[in-house]
C-alpha cells in the first residue's frame, strides 16, 4: 500500500504530531510506502483566488470553477496542486491528520480541499459520488478534539461528532472515495495543567497513540461508511420517501 | 443598529458581491449603519500558527489556545486581529456572505473563525453558549450554493442543507450570539451558461436579491434559532435522556 498522510497542525511537536509519527512507524513496519504532505511546513497556500490563474478563462469575472476547469484542461494549474494532485493520484490510502478548531477542519486543510480538488480534474458534474475518479482510494479522518468524550455524543454539549464530521465526510463521498470511520481522539489540551495532571495527561496519551498504532494495523480489513449512489436519487437529486436510505438519520 | 458584513468571495462582481451590495443599500435606507470586513480585498491571512505570536507564552511548543490567551491578555495581538475583533465589538448585527465551498465556509472564512475568536479573549471555559461574550449581538450567515435547492433538502444528494450549516451555527452558538435563520441562495453557478439559459438565471438572481432585500428590512423582527444552555448539560457536558431538548433532532 502507497500511503498518504496530510498532516494539518502548525506544530510538529503537537500531539498530532506524535499520531502522524505512530501512523509513520506502524504502516512502514508493515512494509508500506509513505509519503507526507505537510501542509504547514511547505507553507501551503489555502486561500482559493485569481493570483493562483495567470492564465484566465475569463480575465473580467473570476468564476472558481471555471479557472479551475481552464487550467486544468490547459496544463496551467499552480505548481503546488500538481503535486498535491500526483500525491493523492499515487495514494491508496489517505490519512487527513488534523485537529477541529472550531468544529471543522482548520482554515489550512479546509484550503487544501477548496484548490485541490479541482473542478473538471478531480471531479465534476458526471464524475462525482460512485461516479467519482477515485472509487478505490480510502480516506480516514484522524482528528484531536480539545473537549472530552462525552461532550462529543449525541446529546453533548459540544455538539454531536457525527454531525461535526458530516461536511467533511460528505466532501469526501462528493469526490468518490472511499470513507472509513473516523478515529478521534477526545480531550487533547496543551498547556496550563498542573503536573499531577500533565502526567495523568501524558499517560492517557500513550494509550490514545497505541490505539491508533493497532487500529492502523488492521486497517486494511475494515469497511468503508455505506453512502448512498447515483442510482438511489431520483431525477431532482433526492431520495424517495419510500428509499431505505431515506430512513436513516 | 450599526452592521459588520463580513465578505468572503474572491470575485467582488460575483452574486456574492451583489447579495453585499443588496444589504449595503437596504439597511443604508433603512438608517443603519455600515462597515465591511473584505476578507480577499484587505488579503486577511486565514492561516493560525506561531509566525502571528512574535511574544511567545511557550518559545518551545505552539500551542494555538495558549498564545491566543497570552497575547490578549499582554495586549500583543496581530494588528489585523484587533482590527476585526473591535469591528465585532462595534456590530448589533454581523452578516456572514460567503459562497459554501466543499460543504462549509471558504477556508478564507473558516481562518477568520480560527484567528479572531480568540481564546481567553473573545471566549473561555466560562465565557461560552449563554454565557458568552456577546449575548445581544444577532449573526445571519448569507450563503450561496451551486447545485440546486432540492439536492439540498432532507433527503437530497448534496446533503441537508440544516446539517451542512450546523458546524457553523455551533461555532457562533459557542461564541454566544444570537443566530438567526440563515439566507441561502441556491443554484448560484458562474459561467458557461447558453444565453437563453443566462437570461432565466439572471432574472432568477434578480428575484432572489429582492427576496434578501425584503427580509432584511423585517429582519429586528426575527427571531433567533433556540439553542441549548448551561443550566440544560449536565456535569459530562450532556442533555439528560428526559430533557425535552434530547429529543430535538
Amino acid at each position: 500500500m502507497h500511503v498518504l498522510i496530510v498532516f494539518c497542525h502548525p506544530e510538529p511537536d503537537s500531539f498530532n504530531g506524535a499520531l502522524r509519527d505512530v501512523a509513520i512507524e506502524t504502516l512502514t513496519s508493515q512494509g508500506h510506502s509513505i509519503e507526507i504532505s505537510d501542509l504547514y511546513a511547505e507553507e501551503f497556500n489555502p486561500v482559493e483566488g485569481p493570483t493562483h490563474f495567470p492564465n484566465r478563462a475569463d480575465p473580467d469575472v473570476f468564476f472558481p470553477l471555471t479557472e479551475q476547469r481552464h487550467a486544468f484542461e490547459s496544463g496551467s494549474l499552480p505548481g503546488d496542486i500538481r503535486r498535491e494532485i500526483n500525491r493523492l493520484e499515487r495514494a491508496d490510502l489517505v490519512i487527513l491528520q488534523f485537529p477541529l478548531w472550531w468544529h471543522a477542519q482548520p482554515a489550512m486543510l479546509k484550503g487544501w480541499f477548496d484548490r485541490v480538488f479541482v473542478y473538471g480534474g478531480l471531479y465534476s458534474g458526471g464524475m462525482r459520488y460512485d461516479r467519482g475518479r477515485f472509487p478505490d482510494k480510502r480516506v480516514i479522518c484522524s482528528v484531536t478534539t480539545g473537549a472530552p468524550a462525552s461532550t462529543f455524543s449525541r446529546h453533548g454539549r459540544s455538539g454531536h461528532i457525527v454531525t461535526l464530521m458530516w461536511p467533511i465526510h460528505y466532501s469526501l463521498y462528493y469526490l468518490g472515495v472511499q470513507v472509513l470511520p473516523p478515529q478521534i481522539t477526545y480531550g487533547v489540551q496543551g498547556g496550563g495543567l498542573s503536573y499531577e495532571a500533565e502526567a495523568e495527561f501524558r499517560e492517557r496519551l500513550e494509550a490514545e497513540k497505541s490505539a491508533w498504532a493497532q487500529r492502523l494495523e488492521g486497517l486494511a480489513g475494515e469497511s468503508a461508511i455505506p453512502f448512498a449512489g447515483w442510482s438511489d436519487w431520483d431525477e431532482r437529486g433526492m431520495l424517495d420517501e419510500t428509499h431505505p436510505w431515506a430512513w436513516r438519520l
